[in-house]
Formats: C-alpha cells, sequence, structure tokens
C-alpha cells in the first residue's frame, strides 16, 4: 500500500517532510492543510491538494498518513482529530505539551487502532550513529560518564520554540531529541535520577539554556547540556570508558577515539604551575597516545520513511516506537520539575 | 619576629616548601623531623637540625611555626602535638581526614592561641586568578555555568593519595583545591546544594574520578570534574555569563573571553545535519565574534609565605582562614554522601 501523505502545518517542518518523505519508494506526499490560507495556495502551487479546512482534510480519503507539524500546543488536538478520522499519523517533535498529552494520543491511536509516531528525526543525526555503534561494539570498555552537549552562539530560539504558551523552549525543542538519543542507546528504562537547571539567557519568556545530570541504573553520570549563549563550544560529545575516550566535536564524523598504549613505558614529566608541581596531570608523552579514526556509520533518514512504510504495511516494527516516546517524556517532565524546584527527582 | 620553620614529614611536599617559603625575606627552613631516618640524614645534609624524635622536635625552640607534610591520616595528631607544644602550624592539603578531625584542629588552635592555617596553594594558580579577576570584574554580566575540568591520562595516584587508609583519593587530592577555590571566588557560604557521583576507573582502593554539580544559592550552577583517565581533555575552565564566555585551557593564560559584537548584523547560516537543518545552533559569521586576551593576572605563592610571616607577626589576617578551609570540608563531606547514597545533598 505504501504511504500517501496529507501534512497539517505546511511551515518550515511541512516543507522539510515534502522534499525528504518522497526520496523512498512508495511513499508520496499528495495534501496539505494549513490555518493561514497563504500557506494553502503556495501547497497547491507545488502541486498538492490544497485544504481550507480541518473537517475537509480529515474527510479526504486522498492519504492514509497525516503528518502534524505545527507548533507544539496544536499536536494534541490535531493528533486525536486525525487517529479519530482512521488516519495513521506521525507527530512532529515535541509531540506534546504534557505527558498527559501524550497519553492521551497513544489511547486514541490504540482505541483507532491506527499507527502512531513521531518524528525523532535525531536518530539519523551521524555524530549519534557513531557513538551508538562504538558504544555498543564495547571497544571503550566500562563507559562511566556519557557527556552530550550543544553549544551556539546565536542567542535565538526561532517562531513559537520561544513561546511558552505554543509549547517552545530548549527542554522541548532539542533536550527532547538528546534524551532520545540517550534512552535509545542506554535502553528506554536507563535512568534512576535527574537533576536539571535552566536559564533565560537571551530569550525572556522560556529556557533558552538547561544543564542536566542524569543518574544511570548502571551506574553511569550522563551530563548534557544545551545552550544559545555558549560562545566556546565543547565538543558534542566525551564517552568515557576504561579502555578509551571518545570524542565528536560537532554533527559530523569530526573526532576520534583515544586509547593508551599500555606497552610503552611511560615518559616521567611533571608539570610546573605558578602554584606548584603536579604529577598526576601530567600530560603522557606522544609515543603513549593512540588516536583512531571513527567509523563511518551509515545515517540515512530515509530509513525513517522506509520503516513507517514498511510498519503501515504491517511488515516491520516501527523503529519510534509511542511507549519510547513516553520514556522520553517522562524524563522531560523530571527535568522540568527538578528545575523548578532545586529537587533532584527520582523515575 | 618573621618565622622560622620546622618541617615534619621530609618527603615530597616538604621539599618544596625548604625551597619556596624562604624566597619571602624574614622567612627560614630551620629543621626537620621524619619517621624515616633517612630523611632525617637528608635534612642534615641540605643544613637543617635534624629531629630522630617527634619529642625532641616539638621541645625546640628553634622554631615558631610547624609545617605538617605527612600523609592526610597522620594531620590531626601532628597538627594538634604542635599546637599543644606552643607553635603555629600550616597543615598540608588535604588537612583531615574528616570535618571532625578538622574541627578538633581548630578547637586546639583557639585553645593554645596560635595561628593554624592549610597550604591551599591552588589559589595561587594562574589560571584561578585570571578566572577571578575576570568574575569579579562583571565583564562576563550575569554568571549562570562555571565549569571547572580537570583531565589527564596518566591513570595513576601517587604514594598514599591511592591508599584510603592513608585518606586519598580524588576529592581529597583535587577536589579540596577545587572546592577552595570556588568558594574562595564565589563566596564560602554559597552551596546550596551537591551532587556528586565517583568511579575508580583505575584506582581499586580509592576515587579516581568524580563529577560534581553544585546548585548555588545565586542560582549558578557549578559543574567539577576531575579524573585520572579522561584521554580528550576539555578546557580547565568554561564560564558562562549573559555577556560573554571565559574559558583557559590549562595551567596557564591560555585561554580567552568571547563575546558578541551586537552592532554586525548577523549572518544568515542554516547547518544541515544529516537528519535535518539547524538554523538555532548554526555558527555566527567570524565579523560577529569578538575575542579577548585573557588579563595577565599575577599569581605569585610567595604572597603565602608572606601572608604568613605577617599574620603570625600581627600585622594581617591570615588569607587562608580555618573557619574558610570548615566550609570546604563541609562541602567535601556533602560529596562523600551525595556520592555513597545517590542522593542530593544540602548545606
Amino acid at each position: 500500500m505504501g504511504i500517501k501523505m496529507g501534512i497539517i502545518g505546511f511551515g518550515y517542518m511541512g516543507h522539510w517532510h515534502l522534499k525528504n518523505a518522497p526520496k523512498v519508494d512508495n511513499v508520496e506526499v499528495v495534501a496539505a492543510y494549513d490555518i493561514d490560507p497563504a500557506r494553502v495556495a503556495e501547497a497547491r502551487e507545488t502541486g498538492l491538494v490544497g485544504f481550507d479546512t480541518l473537517d475537509e482534510f480529515l474527510k479526504s480519503d486522498l492519504f492514509n498518513l497525516v503528518l502534524v507539524a505545527t507548533p507544539n500546543d496544536k499536536h494534541c488536538e490535531l493528533v486525536c482529530a486525525a487517529l479519530n478520522a482512521g488516519k495513521n499519523v506521525i507527530c512532529e517533535k515535541p509531540v506534546a505539551m504534557s505527558l498527559a498529552e501524550l497519553d492521551k494520543m497513544i489511547d486514541t491511536a490504540k482505541a483507532n487502532n491506527k499507527l502512531f509516531t513521531v518524528h525523532q528525526n535525531r536518530r539519523w543525526d551521524k555524530d549519534f550513529r557513531i557513538v551508538k555503534e562504538v558504544y555498543d561494539s564495547g571497544e571503550l570498555g566500562h563507559v562511566y560518564s556519557i557527556q552530550t552537549r550543544l553549544h551556539g552562539s546565536r542567542g535565538a530560539m526561532f517562531g513559537w520554540r520561544a513561546e511558552p504558551e505554543h509549547g517552545g523552549g530548549m527542554i522541548y525543542d532539542w533536550g527532547v531529541h538528546f534524551v532520545d538519543q540517550l534512552l535509545f542507546m542506554m535502553g528506554f528504562d536507563c535512568v534512576k535520577s535527574v537533576f536539571c537547571k535552566t536559564e533565560n539567557v537571551k530569550t525572556p519568556e522560556v529556557e533558552d539554556y538547561f544543564m542536566m545530570v542524569m543518574d544511570l541504573k548502571n551506574g553511569a553520570n550522563v551530563q548534557m547540556e544545551i545552550g544559545t549563549w555558549v560562545l566556546k563550544a565543547l565538543p558534542r560529545w566525551l564517552v568515557l570508558g576504561d579502555k578509551g575516550t571518545l570524542y565528536i566535536n560537532d554533527f559530523t564524523r569530526n573526532g576520534g577515539i583515544i586509547s593508551v598504549d599500555e606497552s610503552v613505558e611511560p615518559e616521567e614529566i611533571v608539570v610546573m604551575t605558578t602554584s606548584g608541581p603536579t604529577r598526576t596531570f601530567a600530560p603522557r608523552g606522544k609515543k603513549e597516545i593512540i588516536e583512531r579514526e571513527l567509523p563511518d556509520s551509515p545515517a540515512d533518514l530515509t530509513e525513517y520513511y522506509a520503516n513507517l512504510r514498511d510498519a503501515i504495511d504491517g511488515k516491520a516494527e516501527l523503529i519510534v516506537k509511542p511507549e519510547q516516546v513516553r520514556a522520553v517524556f517522562t524524563v522531560l517532565e523530571a527535568m522540568f520539575k527538578s528545575a523548578k524546584t532545586g529537587e533532584m527527582v527520582k523515575l
């Protein structure tokens, strides 16, 4: 059967899906609805069937999958309406304004026996695929710290992402991706407790910075920090294992895996500081350090659409499962609670 | 009167003080005692009066200040003995095995009306002096995160620092310095709560890694991480303010202060990742970024000895005050408790 997609919300991400989804066999975008008539007109110009009202859109049988790509505060209402109209649904991220809203969507999907998933596209980020492949390989040994950071300098949140009433803020905008990546890699039940602090550095209405520490059930710590006003960027990833350290500087393969050649006799070095010497934190001789290239892990977002098509056709399990998204939202709610109360929140 | 110093424990740090203290006018090292006769002999060879027993050493009137530079587990007993013998005392760091021991030392100093202080030498580290000068100047604006890290690759703790029965471990060895720096800069009553995790990566007996998050009363977060097996070192300091970011790479002046030239029209840039675009985390155009040199803050450890001399002579207040060291130890105890329980500990 494949996918025929109708889009609700023909904005930035709506256009993104129009461009990318059809790269996969048997996936077509055929229709769009938007509250803004200019955008409906634009959809018609690009060859889509444009709908002027939600009602007409939902009654149409031109498509079997609805993409909801509106601001966050409209997701729950629109996702449920589409499910109740008998459509399968993808929702853009962040999927909801709260765990309660998400539960309503999941329940509505079950009641209608329809597929429901979320566009957690950053599971297909190159850097993340590499981290996951290296972690899964075990070559870092016992991993005791996973550090995932994103430091920008623009000091800006775009559009509704800066508006709390539309479900903006950095936890929903990017935190949802980073927590999803972490849980996808470490297990959706991996978190023991969460401490989170937020800041409104340049965006008065929503948090445009957060730092979070997670204590994982396996004993590792997670350090997550995302900010739009951190003018010296630390590496995107730092993963510490007892056999080696992985780092990646950005969204690409720019990084490495560093280990120590134990067969080389350590060079004796003492570092002098203005207040005294240190042997413990002296560097190693260059011959002792081994830096390996990162694997070139495949990162092809079209896998997302292909999986969705196969899941609709009953040939595959969904990659982005609603219960996984629910686990992510449980962590996000813990982050909000922690940031508000100053307490560590146990899961 | 000045300082005539007698050293208990003529090891690595004993030699350090012998070399450095006399750089200051009216400060002399005159005597030494050690449990190891070979070290006493060595002290005599360097021109000091060597003592074979603690009892004879403490009865001597050759010196008015005793430096205790033994392993940590002997500090309390020796410091109290020297104070009770009517001497002023400097103790090497970490000063004690517990807050209770430290309190005993402080009480003994008061009872004998003698000066007691600790060699918190890393208040004179170049990098720290710069951070403190820039922080105090206010040029970073509202500071919302202070990140202080030390990443080494040697995987080794030296001597008694690897032995729990002698008071080893990374929290006592380096944590005591970093917490002291932080509290000296931000106020000795600045901490609201502490979450800490430790790891024994390469040293089975003691923690050779810790990460700690502090929630400060002023709302800022502190991220502190020290490890001997972090093979890609992050910068020693990252301080985030709403007007700028300070970074320092190591123990030197190698770093900068980065800000944004708001008078330059921001260049429109979109970064493509394998899973989608980002405008929020696109870099700025080079013309928009201003990087300034760090100030060349003075960092002269001889100030420590000069202050001690002047304090003994009644001409100055001690820089490293016992009640400050007590505040640091209160944080260290919270760190141990947090690491043990997995809980956030409030101060």
